[in-house]
């Protein structure tokens, strides 16, 4: 019963709909000073076709809505001129405060006569009745400080979970905890606790670092690593100190290892840590707990007066929540030089920035609402170490409303992609238990007009620059494996979409050699290097054989995928445009000065004409396509691109995924 | 592009859909405790065709998703039984935080065998996807002097702008200062300055005073004065001091023999305060003025070391905008005991509550934004005071992001009612200029789809607590009046709206008498009492006649309509569901325990049917729905109902406005 967009009510008009999105195409600067004067610019198709896609029979102005300390003003727009069948309009929107919304008005003649026709256009979309603040376009001008650093936007992430991704051999020489249950690198996982999560598989840093070749042929630039402080568990989000690498890992020094391996091979690290809790073996909870005059007693919340009862993340005893109320805990962990936070980003471990657990919980409880207060602490400190460093938030549903740039570069959640994408490509019936977050663990069958509904939904809350370093993930250490349930042939059209999407590509550690799992930590599964060895004269079966070649044929595909994202200047921080959207295709293209990129994206057989109209650049002659990916060659399979004067036509025997570049786009 | 609700498929599908909002029938208390346990409740039409109106095949669970800390929590629903053919599910959410999202998940297998279905309800209504969090239901657990006086809901709000109400004759002997320009009662209004704001009629308290039996006759249960303290203006919001009632109105006195004589009839009384604001020749701004070392200096934005420059309302000079991070005028205005906002609350005043002018502005300037400090700290002020008063803040667009129940407990805004009802019912191509806020001044042409679809989008975003304290106006002091340009017939569909929706009705003096006016200042028309007056002897023309015929009536319209208002329980609080929504008309049902109002409002000729189903009680027999205003008597004109076992048909020639009152709903 919500109000429905002019758009849906026939089937993609939005291929000829007025557009606007956060790029430099559209935004004369993404990092705007408070009291800056922005060009903003709305392209309109132009013409008759253009002006009945939008019911007007003539459009008589255009002017930009702003809503400077939440009252309206208006700036009229200009038309700059008419450039490959786009007018260009622009307009001037002094930025004064520190998260300035905006939504474009267009004022016409409706055709057939009604009278005046009042068009508005926001994240969302195209509105025929004035929309909410919420869904403003938003210019951010926050501190400087807080601004992202230019290489998160063309950032691929890889993700590893220590304990399972490679041994080093000094790992064998290593003595285990008690509550660890010693594991032989490639035996089953154990579902059930305890094994659940004491399961060791003893993985450590200098292993990491004995594959960064893996990483590099797989053209990936960013390393993800999930906590490295000692715990009591596998995943050591329970952690005992904040101080020291978990001696199992190989200690602070294999961390400086593995940092100053990866720079060399030009590939950033980040680490993970715990804002919202700490493990109850933490030094500071064993020193309150029972201890009321202990000076870490207020760094949680008691349940009474001798510090025994308290609160926990929800509910679980051995996470006890932190209550940033506490002066000294901030020093301590977030607050200044000395701070966790600032330490492990110095020399000699120099890590470039942060994933923080549980950020959509961090400093709230009941009444108290501290979270913006920690999350703009960590970032300040952070930039006073290096600000070349990023910031990324756990909030795996709604994330927009606290990450609207003031502190979190980007989001680690499920809601605007990860869900969606699962929707439209898992075997209908589907079950995703875990973290993913999917309601009863079911997963809803969706079309590709509900992915594109879902998604668009949730990216329409972020400012342009938090959607290009939110995470673009088919699963996470926290999720099942895509591949466990997905549709067959799938995986290429959901890591391509991953690739070109707005938002960082992300490859959880053995999602590229086809692994799969049932749930957040089944899915842990340790890599197995042995089998995927290339002698083939080791390879004692067929099965062996089987699961080579799926591991191979997954990495090449990775790879091809990611060095696409990273060569396609439209592809880092290029504007979208959707082209069409159907039950069993999607098509879109990336935007920039410099090139485009055109995205077909199908589950199912499809054929998709798009016409000249649509398309911001020619597609003929000269300016023919260069396929990058997918793009049918002599009849062995792909989407096949027809162009000519009139448009394109694409068509593929689904499941497909192909790219194609082409030349950049031309403003007046 | 946005989602489309699922039930923008279907024309009307939502007459089947499931329902809840925030009335009693659907939530068990209005005012949790944080920590309380509240039941809610969904209704699903029972059996084959309820289950086809969602697209399934069965529905197999209902849960309640909230997200206590921004993070999810689903608790069942169990089904409570079947009623007048409706299931009743109900689930238990507790209270963690202030304000508590919500929102119901229906599982089910799709129609047609295509797998499982999920299908969510919000606040805006069905979907099919995931929805934000911004759409949630929202249960309100702030502290309790936030909460509003539970007299608020069922109020009638009556506006007087002083200048122009009435004149007592102690008016004729006062001397009007410098600034003021002279008018003779009834002279025309100068739309241009200085006149526009200078030109003075010397309406006074006393002269509202003498004038109760009228509101009384109306039976309007508050009064709202803009305001009362001396500024250099005919409209006061430009004030010299809060600290005495101008004496041009006849001083604090002549406030006090009003209060006491509306109090003695039953119409409490609220006053207007510029919180954003003050003149620039209010005592504190001359104290402040080039005086950097004055008491005062804070209280202000100088823009410059010696207090030259400062920031304003709009850049408007005259209104020099307050510094709220002065503790000193927090003090004086609206902190404790003998501030100002205290003040003229307690005796001899005892003022009902405040109307805040700019409540959007106020405090919000920059990167600084104090507006939640300054309203809670007038709400917390006025309950040290007197809790059982009200607050409204103006807000005249998404008033959303400030309503969350925390301080306002109602807004006046035009985005949810005012501009949405112009657009349906105004003559195509109206112009509106002024504080209406139409964009460009234009009145677009809507249908009572867009009228819906633009209503439900903005109430959406409020509590239902703050939706029952919001103002439903056709026009106000700041806006041109409705009747200027309205669609032939349509005042009482707009004032009938007005009173039977969710919400409080507005009478901006003058409108009950069929008054016209092109702007915000053009309409504060002086109330023509001796044109109204009774005896005909007096009338000197058959203009003169056909005037005063028209104020009859209208008064007696606006009479009946606020009489059905005050005498339903479910129109003042009572839930709302809507059965029909048509380009031409609207039908809906307020619902309760005590009794149920059905209502049709229609611009134009109209026949719906309404099935049996989608009724929660019988309409036949000694059910038969009671007239409450409109229907059909005798084939005199009005809306016809025809009632049968299968449901009702509602025509009639429009445009018409009815209202029918019939049993309560029964839940199992």
């Amino acid at each position: 019963m919500a109000g429905s967009p002019v758009t849906a009510e026939a089937e993609n008009r939005q291929m000829l709909a007025p557009h606007h999105d956060g790029s430099p195409l559209h935004v004369s600067t993404q990092t705007p000073a408070l009291g800056e004067e922005v060009s903003v610019r709305l392209r309109v198709p132009a013409g008759d076709r253009g002006l009945a896609a939008l019911g007007l029979a003539a459009l008589d102005a255009v002017s930009v809505r702003s809503n400077p300390n939440h009252e309206p003003r208006f700036a009229p727009a200009v038309l700059l001129g008419e450039r490959d069948g786009w007018e260009w309009w622009e307009a001037g929107v002094e930025v004064e405060n520190p998260v300035h919304g905006y939504r474009f008005l267009l004022q016409g003649q409706a055709a057939g006569g009604s009278g005046p026709r009042q068009l508005w256009l926001n994240a969302e979309g195209l509105h025929d009745t004035e929309t909410r603040d919420s869904e403003d376009f938003k210019l951010v001008a926050s501190a400087p400080e807080m601004r992202p650093p230019a290489w998160l936007a063309s950032s691929v992430l890889y993700q590893v979970f220590p304990d399972r991704f490679a041994r080093s051999a000094a790992a064998d020489d290593r003595s285990l905890p008690e509550w660890a249950i010693p594991a032989a690198w490639g035996a089953p996982l154990d579902p059930n606790p305890p094994g659940r999560s004491a399961q060791f598989f003893g993985g450590d840093l200098d292993g990491v670092r004995e594959h960064l070749d893996h990483l590099d042929a797989l053209g990936v630039n960013l390393l993800y690593l999930t906590p490295v402080f000692a715990g009591r568990s596998n995943h050591r989000y329970d952690a005992l100190s904040f101080d020291a690498v978990d001696p199992l890992l190989g200690g602070d020094d294999a961390l400086v290892r593995l940092v100053e391996a990866a720079h060399t091979r030009g590939i950033r690290v980040i680490g993970d840590l715990t804002s919202n809790h700490s493990g109850d073996a933490h030094e500071w909870f064993r020193a309150a707990r029972h201890h009321p005059e202990a000076p870490e007693s207020d760094f949680y919340y008691w349940r009474d007066a001798d510090n025994d009862g308290y609160e926990s993340w929800l509910g679980v005893p051995s996470l006890p929540k932190f209550n940033w109320a506490s002066r000294e805990l901030r020093r301590r962990f977030i607050e200044g030089q000395d701070s966790v936070v600032a330490r492990w980003l110095k020399p000699p471990f120099n890590l470039d920035g942060w994933r923080i657990d549980v950020a959509n919980m961090t400093g709230r409880l009941g009444a108290e609402d501290l979270n913006a207060e920690v999350r703009q602490t960590i970032r300040r400190t952070m930039a006073e170490v290096n600000p070349d460093t990023i910031l990324l938030g756990e909030s795996t549903n709604d994330a927009a409303s606290d990450f609207q740039g003031d502190a979190w570069h980007g989001a680690m959640t499920y809601a605007p992609f990860t869900r969606p994408l699962w929707s439209w490509l898992m075997q209908p019936g589907s079950r995703a238990a875990g973290g993913i977050g999917f309601a009863a663990a079911q997963v809803p069958a969706h079309t590709g007009v509900q992915f594109f509904e879902a998604h668009n939904r949730f990216v329409a809350g972020f400012p342009w620059r938090t959607r290009l370093g939110t995470l673009n993930a088919l699963d996470t250490h926290d999720t099942p494996r895509f591949l466990t349930s997905a549709l067959p042939g799938t995986v290429p059209v959901a890591f391509g979409l991953a690739a070109t999407l707005p938002g960082i590509p992300v490859v959880f550690a053995g999602d590229e050699f086809g692994l799969v799992g049932e749930d957040g930590e089944a899915s842990r599964t340790p890599i197995p290097w042995q089998r995927l060895d290339e002698d083939p004269s080791r390879w004692s079966s067929g099965e062996d054989r089987a699961y080579r070649d799926l591991a191979r044929d997954t990495t090449a595909l990775y790879a091809a995928l990611i060095a696409v994202r990273r060569s396609q200047p439209a592809l880092n921080g290029g504007g979208i445009r959707w082209l069409h959207v159907g039950d069993d295709v999607l098509v879109f293209v990336r935007e920039s000065a410099e090139n485009s990129v055109l995205v077909a994206a199908g589950r199912g057989d499809f054929t998709v004409t798009i016409p000249a109209a649509a398309l911001a650049t020619a597609f003929t002659g000269a300016d023919a396509p260069l396929p990058l990916f997918g793009a049918e060659v002599d009849g062995f399979g792909g989407v096949q691109l027809a162009a000519s004067d009139d448009g394109i036509t694409l068509s593929a025997t689904g499941p497909r995924f192909a790219a194609w570049a082409h030349s950049g786009v031309e403003s007046p």
